[in-house]
Parts: C-alpha cells; structure tokens; sequence
C-alpha cells in the first residue's frame, strides 16, 4: 500500500505540481489541503478543483479565517509583535495555523508524510517543520524545492509535459505571501538594497502620497481584544478586514526593511500591513493609559521574545506558551477606546478613554484639581540618586 | 558672607524672578547660568543682559550646542533611544548637559547653591538633582517652584511688585521645553487624554496633510555617527538642525502620547522631533543591515534600558556608562548610507548602501548567483525544533 | 471619638512600648495584631496577653503558618527567588502577608492608622507601606522608629517610666528576623565588613564543621509545589519546618553577604535558611530536567525580577501578578522527585526521578540505545555559526 | 598534491588513530596541533612524539597555559560565568584557544581542512567549528567520530591493524575532557540520572566529607583580575592551579546536573572545578562590594547572556565582543581582597576589604555615625509605592 501524503496546497504552480510529482516520485496518493487565512485571491472551491485535477486524492478546504484572526493575530496583536520593531509577522503567523489542519488532515486521512513548498533558505520551512515537530512528530517532511531542488523553471516543464489544469504563461515576477494580518512581497529588483520599491509591488495598500479626505474611526477592545469600529461590534477578523480596507485605503502599513532570517541571513523584505499596524499603534496607546510602568518596562522585552520566537518557527513551544500566560495577564484591563486618523499613510492616535484608566487628571493636572503631593519628591530624589551619588563620590575617589 | 546660588536660568519668567526672589529669600548672591541647546527663540544675549537687569551678580551664557549634538543626541541615536518605542528624550538629554555647566559654575563661581525651575511632579526635578548628586554632590538645591509653591500667578505678582525687566501680560496657555533634539508642549486642553491636539500646538513641523512635494535626502553615517547630508560633510548639530528644517517642514516626527513619569503618575505629552524622528529611523535600519542578529536582539534590550535610565534622570549612573561602553561597541561597523523619502509626515527608507553590510546578494538572493547551500536546512531545522519536540511529545505523554 | 491603630505587634521591646506610645501621643486606640510566620520563640498566646498588658484596646494573634509556606514561600521557591543569586527573600516574604492580615484587621476592628516599628533604613518599611498602599490606600501610616526618631534606649526608658510588662534588662546585641523560610540576623561588629561571622550568631543551624553522619532525604514535588519527603506526604509549612531541623542540623543555608537595599545603600546580612536553600536546590535541578531550555533561559530573567520585586516591596504590583502567571505556567511539569544529601554545610543533589522529564536516555547514551542521529549536526553547525561567519568575515575586510 | 590536515591532537586513542586514518581516507598530510591548556597528565612532548610516531609531518605542542588563564578563563570570571547557574564552562573555555591555535597552524603550514574528535551530539563540535567559521572561514573541518560514524572499538581494531604506537588496552569507562579551569566527566552509569556519582569519578578534589583543618586564603583583584593569593602577586595561572590544589584538597567545587545542550538534548554531566568555583565565590562578592546596585542588576542578565552565548559556541560572535565591552567597563572599580574559609567542600566569604567600596558604614551602621537622614524615606515610599498603589484602586474599581 502507497503512503499517503498531505500538502500544504496554495493553489499555485509549484504545489500543484508538486501533485502529481509527489505520486510519482514516492509513489504515494496526495492529499491537498488548502487552508483560508483571508489571503482573497482565487475561489476556494477553484482551488479544491484544481488539486483533484491535478491528482489528488482528496482534496480539502479549511476556512480558517476567523480561527486565524481570533487565535493568531489577535495574540499578536496582544504582544504588539514587531519583529525588529518593524515586522507584524503576517507569514509567520499563518503556518502554525496552516500545520495544525495538515497535522489534523494526516490523522483523519492516514497520512504519513507532509508536503510543503518552502525553499531551504526561507523561515517558512522551519515554521512548517518545528510545528509538526510538535503537533504530530511521526510525520515525515518533503519539501520537493528544498529537498528535490525543485525550481520553477522546472515546474513549468513538468506542468506542460503532464498537461497539468493550470496556467504556466503568465511570468510573475514576483513572489508573493499574504493573509488577513498583511502581504509579503520579493522580487528580483529589490534584492538590490538600494533600490526602492515601486507602486506596483503593493496590492492591500493605495499610494499614501495621493491626496485624498482622512478617514477616522473608533477601536474598542476589551481586555486586550479588539470587539468594534466606530461602536459597531464585530468579530476580531471583521475589524481587522474592515481596516484593512479603510488603512489600506489611507496607505497606511507599507514596511520595506533589511531583515534577520533564523537560517542566518540578511534578506530584504516589503509588507503591507494596514490592518495590522493600524490595530497595534492602537493597542500600545491603550496600553499606554491601561498598564502599570514596571509591568508595561517589563512586557517590552516579553513581547520582543514572543516576536523573536513565532518569527523562528517555535509557536508550539514551552516559551511561547509560558509567554502567553504572562500577556494573557497583563491584557486584563486593557480595556477602552482609542481613536484614530487614518491618513496620508499615517495611522494616528488622537484620543483615548478607558474605564480602567491608570491616568488620573487630579494627580497630572497643572491647573486646578491638582492633587500631587510635591513634598513628597524631594525624598524620593534624594533616594532615588543615591547609588549614583555614593558610586560618584567613589570614582572621583578613585 | 551670604551664600552664592547657581541658577538654571531660561530667560523665562519664573526663572527671571526667581532672582530677586532667592536673593531676598535666603539671602543670596544669585549666578545665572544660560545654556544654549538649540532652544532658539530669544537671542542670549538679550536672556543674558535680562539676569543682570533682574539682580544677578553675574548671568553667563554658555554655547552648548555642538556638545549637546555630540555628546547627548548622537548616544541617544545610537541607543535608537525612544522612551516606551515612542520619545526620543528631549528634556532628559538636555538636562544633564546642563547640570555639567551649573556644577562648573558653581566651582568656578564659589556657589554653594543650586537652583532650577522645576516642580514637584515632573521628571526634571530628578535629572537635575540626580546629576548633581553625581558630580557635585555638596551642592544644596532649591527648586522654588517645588520648595516654596511658587506658582505663575505668584511670579506674576511678584514681577509686578518688583518692577522687573520682563514681560507678564501675555497669558501664554502652553508649558514648552524645546532643545535641537526636540520640543515638549503640555497644555490644560490636553489633560484630558480624549482630546485631540491642535495645529496651534506645533511650532517645529507644519500639518503632515498639507499637499507638497516630497523631499528626498541621503544620510551618512560613520561608525554610528551622522556626518553627511546628500554628501556634504556636516557636523552633528548641523544635521540635526537641517534635518528639523527639511523633516519638520514635511510634518515629520508629531507624537501624542500617555506616558509613565519616574515619579509615579501618567500624563499626557505631545512632542515634535523631526530630526531625532528621522536620524533614528535611518540609524534602525543601518543597525539591520550592519549589525548581526544575535547582537541586534540584545541590543533592543540595552537601547530600551538604555532610555529608561535617561529618561528616570540616571545620565551619570555607572550603568549608563556599562551601557555606553555595549552600544559604542556596537557601533564600530554602523557606517554607510541611508536614503529616505521625507514626505506627508513621514520620513520612509528607499535605500541602504554600506561597505560594511551584512547583507549579502549571494546569500539572499533567489535567481541566478544563489550560493546558500539548501541542503544545511534539513539537520538546522531538525535540531533547532528538538527541544520543542521532545517537550510536545512529553506533553501529550502527561 | 479616638482613631484607632493597627499596631504590627511582635512582643519585643519596641512594638510593645508603642502600645502606650501612641495611645499617648496621638490619643488613639491600639488593636495589636500578632502574626505567627513559624518565627518560633515566646508562646503566641503570652505575645496576644502582654499587649493588652501594654495597654492595647484589642489584640489579636493569627496562625498564618500554612498561609504563609503555601502562598508567600512555595511561590518564592517556584521563581527560585535568591536576591543578588544568594538570599532566599526571608523577611521581604512574611511582609506583604502581616500586611494583609493588618489590612483585615483595619477593616474589622475600624482602623483608620497602621503602624509598624521599621526604621526609615530598612527595606520592611517600603513592603509595609507599598502593600498597605495597594490593599487599603485609605490607611495612614505611623512609623515610630522612623516618624519620632524612637530608638531603644528611649523605649527602655520609657518602659521603666510606664512600668510596662516586659523586661528590658536584658541587652541583646543582635537585631533578628525570622520565620520559617529563614532567619536574618544584624549585629554591630558584623557592620565592619572584614569582620567573619561568630557560631553564636547563627540559631538554626548547627556548625557545618563538626563531624556528624550525613542525611538523606527524597523530596517530592508536584508542578512545583514540594509535597512530600521520603515518600511521606506532608504540607509545604511541614516539609519546609522538617527541612529546617535536618538542613539545619548539618549546617545548610548559611549565608553572609553585602546586600543592595532598596533604600540605595549596601547593608552587611548574614542569614540562615537550611530549608528554604535545600529546597530552592531541589527544585532549581528538578527544573532543569523538566523544563525546555528556551523556557529554562528566559525564566532566568523572570525569576531574577520576581525576586527583585519582591525584594524592593512591590508584592502587590501588576508586574508581580503578570510574572507569577509565567511561573505558574512553567510549573506545570516540574514534578518528580529529588534525592539529596545533607551534610557539612552542603546539599548536594545525587538523583533525579520524573515521570514528566525531558531528559532521553536514547538520545543522550554514547552507548548501545543511541537514537540521536549526528548526521543533522553539520547543517545545525552551519547554519547556527552563519551569522558570525558572515559578520567576522566583513570584519575581516573592514 | 595532498592536503594537509591540521589536527586537533589529544595524544589519546581517538586522535592518534586519526592521524593514519585521516592520511589514508583523504590522502592528506595530517599536522598535529596538541595545546597545553593545564590538562596536567602526561607530558606534552610525549605526545609530540606520538603523532610523528602515528605518522603526521608535523607535531607542534603549545603552551598556551598562561594565555588561556588570561584570555579565557579571566574573563568568564569577569561575567562569573555558570551556564544554567552551576557550570563554570570548562570545555566551552578551551575550545576558542584550540581554534585560535588550529587556524593559525594552518595559515603557517598551508593547511586547507581541520579535523577534531568530537562526535555530532556534543556542544564541542559546535565551538569547533563556529569558531572556524569565524577565524579562517575557508578551511574545511572533518570530524571521524561524526562523519565516519567512528567509534572507540573500531579505533581499538584500527590502533591494533596498523601497531600505532598507542595502549589499547586498558578500557576506561570514563570521557574525560579536562583544562585549569575544571574538569568534565561522563561516563556509561551517571547517564542514569537517578545514580549518584562514586568517589572514582573525581580527580581534582578530595571527598569533601572527610575530617581535615581548614584552609583560609586571601584573594586579591585588580579591576576584576585576581592579581596575589595570601598577598603573595600570582599570575591568574598560576592562582588558579594553587587554589585548584587549595580548594580542591577541600573538595571545593564538586558538580552534578542535567543541563541543556545546543544541539537540543538534555545530558547528564559531572564537573569539578575548584579553583574556578573559589575564585567565582570571591568576585561575585567583591562585586557586592562595589558595583552600583542598577549595574550589578542589569549586569546578571549580560552574565547569563554571556554564559549562553560562550557554551553555545559562539566566543567569536559580534554579541560577546560588546557583553565583553560592558563587562570591561563594569570591573574598572571590583578592586579588593576577600577572605575565604575553604572546607568540607565549601568555600565561604568571610571578609571583604576595598578602597573602592560601596559600602558606607556611616549610612549602614544602627550605631553611633549613623548618617542617613531617615526623613528623606517618606517621600521615597509614597512615590515608589504610586504605580501599584493607582493601579490596586483600579483593580479594586473594575
């Protein structure tokens, strides 16, 4: 009897002849399991289609968007992740949620071996491959552009000899990842760091240079969760779709950086993140009137492991969950509104109202209402200086 | 022989009756002290001729301007230093610089006394007292705004009494400190956090939604140090000044926040930093293609304690020394070019140039030239998600 | 109508002449509140007697014994808590539960004012007050030691005065705190640093020199909580009081050192805790073959912050809360057992048994069993030493 | 023409055989390169002799003691480096030295590969080879015992074939790597980790519980550097091999603990590092002493950083070269001499002397030249107390 293969299936040229590649090559049946993370694009059913088309045995759909808002980004989002401080991981987001359904399709259709279409030199292979470490070890991994050196000149070949469903023409120049939570884009001209990027590589976001009205709107969250726009409630991925239109519409959420890949490279790397940023300058702000400084001094470096950590492929590790516990924690009362300005490329804060507020007018205000106790402080000053004041005294001593 | 104070002197009017105040309060001989960090506004002669017309024995003007670009703002760049991801320190960078010149003057001027403006609830109250502790520890301090409940009301009627040289009527609603580095503006309207600021607030940048051209400008940087705008060689203060100029004219560098104070409370604080906004951005994205992985993830933890420790008043603790010794070390291959694009309130990278890069086209680039050797992958994946995999598997065990 | 105080009563000198102290100076009416944290000694119910003796209006003991080892020391235990890697927290400990236990008093017997008898040197002051700050803000503070300068030659003094039941002949030259997590103990020859500590200082523990069989003990515990010893299940308060006797009789936990008080100065403290460091022992090699190392490294960071805070008073704090949810996590597979042998001053781990271990026998064998396969080693070596290779080697060319 | 190997040579069974092995496998010339970093045993010019007699061209034998104690081991004590808080880093230590040295026997006698004896699931590869990489990235490594799948009954079996000039035939069950700075041993029975190790296991120390006099010694540092034992001025060498002897003979530094290896497996381990143990002791006290309290916290997560990073390979990296920049800066004033008691394997601070201290015994002392105006403590509660304080009526509220 012939092993049964599950691939992870976009829909695209290079998994789905991966297909009929996999059944010849190892001799196995394939299983196609096409996951929705909001990515638009292509009907999801065309997709199912096309992998049965090609050869599969069966062939899966998962609409996994609300699942992918509501236990991936929003976690994110709770962790102001930024990897570097720039990055919202919009792919690394979606694999641990796209390997949990291959892991389920595996169990539930026998699976012994998963398929995915990851180079050797990319995150994505570690995220697939540390994922499945954990949810389900059995399972062997073949990455046909990675273990087969598999290339797309290659894949067309293949896809013409074996008369594959699937256009091969059309060149595209550029490769492209993106979700709910953001877009990811490489092509061959920016590898040239020098070079910028043109209009033509974004696709959720319109050219924030171009004039037009600001549009502003109104985030609630509750403990840490966003739950309306503008007073109307909706799911985590309702808000975040509709921002992304509205930010995406101001061109906010453009990023162009120079980034540290975990196999141990520099690679250059455009997003468009409208939704995405838009929500985390929101949530830092209301963390801003909602958590207490040392809490909020120490959650900086919780988040920038937490980043660090989905970033290198380990969502299912003791860490992150240890790590989710601590911002579990601290969202308790990260409660409020915040309002915004979208425009011009720009997502603004310009207000911030919460029942559990830390800021108190009577102890901040100048004017009348003041209730700042200043005798208080020269104690304070004094103290507080005093292990600089006795280590001065010691190295002008010295 | 009646003590001789130093006082921290702005040309302001709290500062300016603070002369005749102190010499009939605890009679003194009163030294003023002028520091220039770039505040613009009044000549300093005109400030330093307006102590002596008040009272004071002697009133001295010093041009700190190039030594606070060199020694304050370039260590704040190369910390990326932005208090809780947002303020890049204004008055806490030019409080320590001060406090090196009132120490100075207190020795060479035989002052036994300190004095500064400051009140009981802010930071600044500490940056100054904390820095004397450190270099001039046998100096007393009066702060009359704290120590006697010195209010404006009373300097005004106090003025009006005395007859001094300066001008009471204009009622001025807003409370500024402004540095090369940056203007901080605090206002009643603004105390309550839902409300917006207003253009009126802004002096160092114009409305980011006004339609211009955008503006493009190339900074070089040597060893972590700016020295170069669109080629010409410049120093620290000249870029920093040219920079607030260009970025400031394209609405650059507003931030509006809730912030943690060191003396325990929130408050509300809106600042204009063009340079700073845009020196830090373009050193960011040098540190990602210049610096090593490891060493940038650390170094997010120093620069963030880093500002910290600035920011709470602690410039001369050993610490920040510790510190300064990680970045300056961290800074020796930060060399090369950063092109941006200044425009509609934002300052974006379009490209990076550098001899010491560690980007590397071989490594990263997926057409033809690849030189990354795919086939490591398989044994770095597998190891690095051991740890992982054999928690999950323990996991599912218990 | 009289305020009422909540005295924190010990029985000693000095809380028992604040009973007619403050009834006197500030015309109040005193409620004493003993509290037994296991510091042994006099009889509870004598200590409960003597300040109504003294005058008090109402007095209370509590046996907060397993209060305190379940809530305030298996929680130390489980973060490792050794401030400056060496001292167990012992009194910073029992301060926040005698808080809470004065803030229910305050509640029940209509306290307005708490008073205590720290200096205004120590750190105890700050847990009393920052905990009273968050349990019962309302509460004023009366510290006579630190508020009327009260020293003990005046309260001995005044106890003659008042003919108050308690002796005062007695001059005891040590200053000592203890419960059953520790005991500290400050004397005046031990405040020349050079100065060794003498065998009469110590009282829970024997002299680690003299010969004596060594002990062996199994120590159980179940996600981090110690449940029993030698097979014999028992409370944290009885494992902890069992431990101090055996611990204690081979001379374990003696610790002396020169310490970082919150206050900004260094103090000498020589401290005893057979107990607590056998336990912390315990546990800290029960964790490292049961947690996963990424888990294991950044719980290092925690566990030194959770002691730090807890150290400068900050029990009470959102931080404390947020860390405690990281530990509380971490815990859950810290469960097996520990064998230790007790003996000259040392307790020293010999074996370590879990069910839940993450320590494989078939990878770890370099003999027959061995399931590890070396051939992934080489792409792991690679790839992990890319980004120094790469960094050393523009090094090298710049 | 044939390559020429630089061999990492032992004088051992495993790297003896390498040398025909390696000849014959590869055809390459084989250059031993055996480097005296205080492993005492046998002489260094008998295993000179032996690798000519195994057939390499060349045999070079470095006395690379002194260079080790000072580079290597001087500054792990610096950052009291003890990898998961117990280990002192004895192999990590040596293997840079070996590399600085292999790499540079191959840039003088044209060697192109370097060959080590370490298998594929230890850390030594990984030090091996990152610090190559690093080093001399050009040169190729091969390592028999991993990529050969050699083992110690095929070397027996080789050794015997060829009559290398090598004993074979005592069997010894233990793995031993050991240097000045400790000594590591594995062995087939301790990787059952419920057994406790036997006294056959050590070397460098004596049964701590046997009945002897104990030793008290004086340690002198210069700016972190032990610089005169008993006032006696030492080389670190040769401080480290009397207090190994000192200590040792006291059964000081004894360790046994499951630890965390890079390549993501737990093992079993057994140290003894006496003189590294002592000399930790005393200048994590002297820091106590006189490292500023902020610097000595923040100076705990470099240390812990700085230990990871050098057990996992990575002396060469760009991160330890700026941990080593603020380590430099942070010893500047650790100037002093502590007092120790070494016995019954403890060794314990009983004095500590400085001109640069801390510790002010006028604001320390409860006695008479108390100088610490307790006033001045209010204020610094209150203040210290205001975050949680805010933030405990906001939980109380919500």
């Amino acid at each position: 009897m012939s092993d049964r293969v599950v691939l992870a299936f976009s829909g695209g040229l290079d998994t789905s002849v991966a297909i009929p590649f996999l059944a010849e090559k190892i001799n196995a049946e394939v299983i196609a399991v096409a996951v929705d993370v909001g990515q638009g694009g292509e009907d999801m059913e065309v997709i199912r289609k096309r992998a049965l088309d090609c050869g599969a045995v069966e062939s899966v759909v998962v609409d996994a968007r609300e699942e992918f808002a509501t236990d991936f980004c929003v976690p994110a989002l709770q962790a102001n992740a930024l990897y570097m401080d720039r990055y919202p991981l919009v792919s690394a987001l979606s694999r641990p949620l796209i390997v949990k359904h291959l892991a389920a399709a595996a169990k539930r259709y026998g699976g012994t071996i998963v398929s995915h279409g990851c180079t050797g030199k990319g995150n994505d292979q570690v995220r697939f491959e540390a994922g499945l470490a954990a949810l389900h070890p059995e399972l062997k991994v073949i990455a046909p552009a990675r273990d087969y050196a598999w290339t797309r000149d290659k894949a067309i070949a293949y896809a013409e000899e074996k008369d594959l469903p699937i256009e091969t023409t059309k060149k595209n120049p550029y490769s492209i990842d993106q979700n709910i939570w953001g877009r990811a884009v490489e092509t061959g001209f920016l590898e040239d760091i020098w070079n910028g990027p043109i209009e033509d590589v974004y696709s959720y976001t319109a050219n924030p240079a171009d004039p037009r009205e600001p549009d502003e709107v109104i985030i609630t969250f509750q403990s840490g969760v966003p739950v309306a726009l503008d007073g109307r409630p909706l799911s985590p991925f309702q808000i975040i779709a509709e921002l992304n239109e509205r930010a995406g519409a101001q061109g906010v959420g453009r990023l162009d950086m120079v980034e540290d890949r975990l196999v141990g490279i520099k690679s250059r790397e455009v997003y468009e993140a409208p939704g995405a940023i838009t929500l985390i300058t929101a949530h830092m702000e209301l963390e801003n009137v909602t958590v207490e400084r040392d809490l909020a001094r120490f959650k900086r470096s919780v988040d920038q492991r937490w980043g660090e950590l989905v970033y290198d492929g380990l969502w299912f590790s003791p860490l992150k969950k240890a790590l989710d516990a601590f911002i579990a924690d601290a969202q308790q009362h990260v409660t409020g509104e915040i309002r915004m300005t979208l425009h011009g490329g720009r997502a603004v804060v310009t207000g911030r109202r919460s029942e559990t507020s830390l800021y108190d007018f009577s102890l901040a205000t100048y004017d009348t209402g003041d209730s700042f106790d200043q005798s208080l402080a020269k104690g304070f000053v004094e103290l507080w200086s005093l292990p600089s004041k006795i280590a001065a005294a010691r190295d002008a001593r010295a």
